[in-house]
This record gives C-alpha cells, structure tokens and sequence, in this order.
C-alpha cells in the first residue's frame, strides 16, 4: 500500500511537498481552510509533473491519490509523514501541533516548513516534542533538492528515519546540527536581503540591477560550488590560506553595511583552512578549476538555448559578431570553425563511446551555426523563407570518447541563389572522426517550393563560397554508400 | 590591424582578463615582474581555451598574440585598452596609474579590476583621473559575463566607448550609477562571507555544509533569476508588497548577526514594489514559475551530466529507485515511461521543427534509461560487459514544435541471455511523432564477442519481458524501410 503524507497548509511550499509526496508515489491529504486552496494546489502540481519527471531517468513511480481534506484529524490520522507549511506565526503553529498530535500516529514526523523558528520554540507544551522537527525546503520544493533538517529532542532513529523519506522523495537533507534562528540558508539570503535594501533604500542600485549583479556573476558559481569552494579555487595554488590572509582585512571595511563581524584571526584561519582541506582537498586547484568551467559552460548554454539572462548576453554577442565574422570567413580559403563542443557523461553509451545520434548532433550543431552566420536564422524563418536539407550522406571513421573535444567545421562545395551543397567534418585533435555531405534548398515556406534566398542572405553566403572554391574537395564527397574507398 | 589590450598584472584575474582579448581578436602584452607569471598565464589561458569558445555559436575571431613585456611603458604604449589587476593595496595602484598614463595615449579607458575601491580613491594625484574606471570581473573572467563598471570623472562619451569595449570581448557592463565601496555584487559577498564565519567560528556548519546550503537551494535560484524577481514569484498571484509585508517584520531578528538594518517602512516598500514591476511587470507569476522552472531543469540536467552537486543527488536518487522501478515495471504489461523531454530553442531547426538528430536523441535517452534500470550501466560497462545495437529501423510520422512534451516509452518484444528486441515510442500527447526497433547484443568487450548477460542483469530483464509478452505487437516492428502502410 502507498504511504500516505499529511500537508497541513497548501500554499507555494505545502503545494510544493504535496508535488514532491504525490510524484514520488505517495498518496496525500492536503488540509488547508483557504477556498481557494484547490486551485492553488492545482497549478502547483501541473508546475510540477511539467519539470520533476524531467530530471529522472528511471521510471516514474506511479503518482499516488491527492484528497483534499476539511479537517486536520482528516488529514493527520494514518498518516506516515505530515508537513505543517502554515504562516510563520508561533502561536499558530504550536495549536496546530496540538491538534495534530491528539490525531496522529505516535512516532510519526511532524515536520515544519518554517523559516526562522527553531525546535525548541516550536514545540512549545506538545504532547510529543521529540517528533517536531523543521524540515526548512526552498522554493521550487519539487526541483531544488535542499532541505535543511532540524531535530528537536529528536532520537537518532527518529532521525535517520526522517533522512530517509526525504531522499526517497528526492531531496538531500542537511542535518542542521545545532539549532539557530533561520537554520542556514536563510541566514545567507537574510543578510543579502538586508543588504539590498540598503542599495534600493540609498539609491545605489535597483532591483533590476542587483539582480543582474547576481545573476551574471556569482549567482552561476553558487548553482555548483558554494561560497568555500569558490574560494578555494580563487586562492589558487596557495590555497585556502592565502585567500584568507588578502580578504581577512576586509572584513572591518565598510564593503557592507552589516559590521557586525567576528573576530579575525588566526584560530578562525585554521579552522576555515582544514575544513576547506577535507571537503575538497582530494581535488587540486586545476582539477576544480576544470569541474567550474564544465558546469559553468553548461549553466550557460542552458541560458542560452532559453535566451535568458546570461545567455542574452551570450546570443546578443553572437549577433554583434556575425558581420565581423561573415568578413573573417570570406577572407581566408578555409573550413569555418563552427562548433566546439565536449563529450560529456551523458552523450556516451554503453560501451564507452559517444552515441550515434552526437555525431548527427555535432553535424547539425555545425550547420545551425553555420545558418546563423548567414543569417538564416530565427527571424528569417518567422518572416517564411528556410533552408530544408534535401540529401544527407554520412560517414563515421572514429570513435570519439568521454572527455574529446570536438570541433565541427563546414566548408562551402557550391551556393546558388536556391540551394547549398556543404561538406562538415567533426574533428578531434584534427583528425575527422565523422563527416557529413548534405545538399540544403532554399524554400518559401508557406508556397512549400524552393526559392532564390534573399538578397541579404545571398551577400554573406557568396563571398564565403567563393573563397571555398579555392579548397581541396573532400575524397568524401560524391561517395555514395557502400562505395569503395581509395587509398 | 588587430587592437591592443595592456594587461598588467597577469595573476588569475589579469589573466582571465588576458583570455577574454586574447579569443576576442585582440593583441595582447601583459605586464608582471612575477618570475611565475608566464606559466601562470599559460595555464589561465589554456583554461579558457577549452571553455570560452563552447559558448559561441559563430566563428571565433582569430586569436590575438600575446606578448609578455619587460616593463609597463612597453605594455601601455599604443593599447587600446588598459586593465590594472594589481594587489589590493590603493598606494601601489595610484603609483601604477602614474606610470601608465606617463607612456599610454590620451583618452585611453584605463580599467581597474579592483573589488572594493571607488574611482575617487584611485584617482590620487592621476594626470587624466577621467580614464581611471573600475572595470570590476568575476572569477573566471574568461566565462562569467558580469563586469561593474564604475565611472569616476569619466565624459560619458569614454564611458560608452568603454561598454562598447567590454560587451565586443563577450561581457555584460554593469554601470554602477553611484560610487560605493565593494561596488554591489562584493557587497553581497561581504555579507555572506561575515555571517558564514561566524556559522563556522560558533560551529553551527563546516564549510562543506555551508557551501551546500548554498548549491542545493539557492544557487541554483541565483544563476537565472537574482534576489528580487525570484522573491517576486514567492509573493505569488498577491505580488511583491504581499512577499515584503510577510517578510518585512524578520528584517529586526535575529536571522543573521549581521543587525544594522535600514528601516523598514512603507516608503521603502513601494520604492521595490514599484522597481520590481518596471523589471519583471512583463511576466505574469505563472509564466515565471515557468521561466523558472525550465531554468532549473536545465542547470540539474547539466549537473547530472557531471555527477557533481545537486545532480549527483539526482543520480543517486534513480539508483536508490532501480529494484522498486523494476519490480513496478514487471508488475504491469505497458511500455515503460522512461525518458521525460521538452523540446528547447536549441533543438529545433530553422523551419521549427524539430531537428532529425533529436529524434534519435530521444530515442537512445529512453534505451539508455532502459539500460539503467536494468543495471547494464557504467559501472557494469567498466567492469568489461555491454550491449551493442546491432540493427535499427527508425519511422517519423510527426513533427515535434518548440515547447512541446516528448515521452520517451520502451517496450520489450523478445529478450534472452544473448540479445534483446526493443520497440520504442517517443509520443506526443499520447500520439506517436516517432518510433525505433532496435536489436542489441549483449558483448564481453576485451574479447569483442557476444556473451551471456551477468545473471543480476537477468534477473531484471526478464520479468519485465515476460510483463511485456501481454503487449500487442506494434505494427511498425518488423517494417523494412520502403514497405507499404497498412490502413
């Protein structure tokens, strides 16, 4: 039988961890007085099948039954985890308890979704303290793993059994070891909230302006490494030490209006320095310098397939470039350097090597890019002209593996007015693993027949071809399958 | 002729600086008395080199040359550009502005990565205090966008030729209207810094706990949206007033040490209120929500990729779900759900479609999925056993759009110790867009030969096959390319 999560408050967060419940294959009573409590859960849930099953590549579980409940004892009776989400009022809280509590299965976590409350506030005269615990989530709760997990006068079984629901439903609880006002996190996002109103307030900034002074910077490191892990890798070789020792001072500068700082010296150096040892010193500065750049280039491809933040500014410099680009392309006889791109874990199959669809992906990376610099692109579809690819031959002569680089190139065989005939070759180390011969038509996409390109398309397509003609022609292209290679 | 960028200081700041003009085009000399600093410089350069260009979906310009000069007056005489990323230390800094604009041409903007001093602090006793800007990056220079660009006494004509300069190498200038120390984003920093050692001094976290507080929350939050907009959607349908009136009150407890606080009062709640608007008013929350949500799916997706932070929450979640997905998948004769896709920008062609590679894409997420489930994965791959496919029949009968939800389904038609016949669906809306019949055999890799499948492997398989034995045949199994449709 399904276990059965009691969510007491359905708003954002108590939506939230009923998506999180219910995706998981748990079925959930969802208890909250607002009349508009249906609606809200609703859009919360379809936010979430939209995104969840997205991350996962097993199976979904078969999602449980969602009742919407009218009382608390409804809800909490039989429950084998209840989520209390209502508004960050102690007083409220602590009734809310009770009454839980003269309904509920002993032994079975309450946990509280509160921001700033700690264990020992919560319980307040519960019959059962020791099941109190805040399970503090972050909104989106059903994509963003954190749930910092505060116990009370919990016992350690308590504890460890409450770690486990909450990875089974996909979450990483932090196991808060000494209780604070506003747990970790919060702490951090506290004393950022208070700083920035002080920037709006003083009119140093807007929002809009602090926001992007997040998001085009630090915000991006902060998705994959935190605040001492960035660091680490900015002492660079000297090591945490050095950072320490050139950013120590500071803290007795006005670089924040928030001065109340502790002490610096060197007992709080050592311990930050052999913390920072044994969380990442199995890794050398260059090898987490690598992992950054890896995860940062992905964050920001990311944005750019979305056009969003960073990755605007990624498209907006694309396009800045692509008449500086055409020009470069005419002026030399060689194949255009188009698309750079590296295997990663999820591109290999199996047996180690990239997948056959990669090498499909790496050619049409290469000819995407290529359309763009032509200025094919987007908006040149929306206004109803395109190029479709009519004939396509390829060919695989290496097998590329985790870790390659590769670059895709494309060279001009022929252009006209109505259509293209290129050659592109994926290369490692400059050694073509796979190449590709497609002939592209240009065509008026509504009539559905080809037709001469337009004349700005024409203006950068012609120069380029006429400098390729000077190329060697690929052995390769002409090949029909099967046919006989020469020597 | 190429432009010139002076670059001195050639540490990981100057040199990330280095990087961005060097794979802009630019010619570049650097200046730095350390005996270290060409290796040091290489190494950032080669950094970028493998990471930079991934971002860029046009030819990159030619890279620049890169000299590294004897003294300061050979590095400035001539540049276009002048970037100082010397030590921390505002006497050694105004003595090399002395000696910069003593050799450099007149009117050259000279930008000063410093993070906490303000241009009237640098400025001293400048012959041309108006080229003297803050030019402040972010480690890694090479590939995070975010540059604060402060003015001192600078004609606003310098300071868009300075914009234009910094947005040509890739970056996103943000004018800082008003001069403050730590200028805004080291603000945040600074205030985050200040409330982490006290967490670490009072031994509340370790480093390693507080830097995930931070990368499984909110983190990945600040990559695309920053502080506001992402408070925005937490105030809900009820708007930013609603999210300050709930949070207003924390501003005086205790939820960080950090307590000079400004007053919080309606006038300031209308000021972000009406701020908010202007930046984010386009949206409605919902569309944000989904902005959002998107987003986040992406960056998990990236870092699932890399086995690394919240992605590798992500992994170990399907690992910890495999016997129970099993189990579930044998419980029940239907295709598995196994792979979860939304067609992005990226994916689709110029005639907004999408492209043919993803179809295939699609096709080997769900079989690799497949493969996970039944535990023929990397480790079982490492450890010297694999499928191959050996033949496939692929048929496209829809054409997915921009947006659209793709499920990936497998069925088993017949699997033994040798060899398994899997059908695969990618469906749209319940309706087929395309379908893959596939034979894999199962290999001892080192010998290059088919073998029987390890028996945990079995285990596995064969009670879903003998689930999917129930299943009709599809009609498409069997097909040859070319043969008619049956009605």
């Amino acid at each position: 039988m399904a276990k059965q999560a009691a969510i007491i408050g359905g708003g954002v967060i108590g939506g939230g961890w009923a998506a999180r419940f219910l995706l998981a294959g748990w079925d959930v009573a969802v208890f909250d007085p607002d009349p508009e409590a249906e609606r809200k859960l609703s859009e919360v849930l379809e936010n979430a099948r939209a995104s969840l099953p997205a991350l996962s590549d097993m199976t979904m579980p078969k999602e449980g039954t969602l009742r919407l409940v009218g009382t608390m004892s409804e809800a909490v009776s039989g429950a084998d985890w209840i989520q209390e989400s209502v508004p960050e009022r102690l007083e409220l809280k602590r009734k809310v308890y009770q009454q839980i509590q003269s309904h509920s299965r002993p032994g079975t976590v309450i946990g509280s979704s509160t921001s700033g409350f700690k264990p020992s506030e919560l319980k307040g005269c519960a019959t059962r303290p020791e099941e109190i615990v805040v399970t503090h989530p972050f909104n989106p709760v059903y994509l963003l793993p954190l749930v910092e997990l505060v116990p009370g006068e919990t016992p350690a079984e308590l504890i460890e059994s409450a770690k486990e629901t909450l990875r089974a439903i996909g979450m990483h609880p932090l196991h808060v070891r000494k209780e604070i006002d506003a747990h970790i996190a919060d702490r951090f996002l506290e004393a950022v909230w208070r700083e920035a109103l002080w920037l709006v307030k003083d009119g140093i900034a807007t929002t809009e302006e602090i926001d992007d002074a997040i998001r085009m910077g630090f915000g991006l490191r902060w998705g994959q490494m935190g605040l001492f892990e960035t660091y680490r890798i900015a002492g660079g070789e000297a090591g945490m030490k050095h950072f320490l020792e050139q950013f120590g001072p500071c803290l007795t500068w006005p670089w924040t209006k928030l001065m109340d700082v502790p002490e610096y010296n060197e007992e709080l150096v050592d311990l930050i320095a052999g913390q920072s040892d044994a969380q990442s010193g199995q890794y050398s500065i260059r090898e987490l310098e690598r992992i950054r750049d890896s995860n940062l280039v992905g964050f920001l491809r990311v944005l750019k397939d979305r056009n969003w933040g960073a990755g605007k500014v990624l498209r907006d410099h694309d396009d800045a470039r692509r008449e500086d680009a055409v020009e470069e392309a005419a002026a030399e006889a060689a194949p255009l350097e188009l698309a750079h791109l590296q295997v990663l874990p999820g591109w290999i199959d199996y047996n180690g090597h990239m997948t056959e669809s990669r090498y499909l992906y790496a050619c049409s990376e290469t000819t995407d890019a290529f359309m763009r610099l032509i200025g094919a692109d987007m908006a040149y579809v929306e206004a109803g002209h395109s190029y479709y690819s009519v004939e396509t031959h390829m060919m695989n002569m290496g097998e590329a593996k985790l870790g390659d680089r590769l670059l895709g190139t494309l060279q001009v065989l022929e252009a006209d007015a109505k259509k293209m005939h290129v050659f592109v070759r994926i290369l490692r180390d400059g050694e073509a693993v796979a190449t590709l011969e497609q002939i592209l038509v240009h065509v008026d996409s509504a009539a559905g027949r080809a037709c001469p390109a337009r004349p700005e398309i024409m203006d950068r397509l012609r120069p380029i071809a006429e400098a390729h003609k000077a190329l060697p022609r690929p052995q390769a292209a002409g090949r029909f399958t099967g046919q006989r290679r020469e020597k």
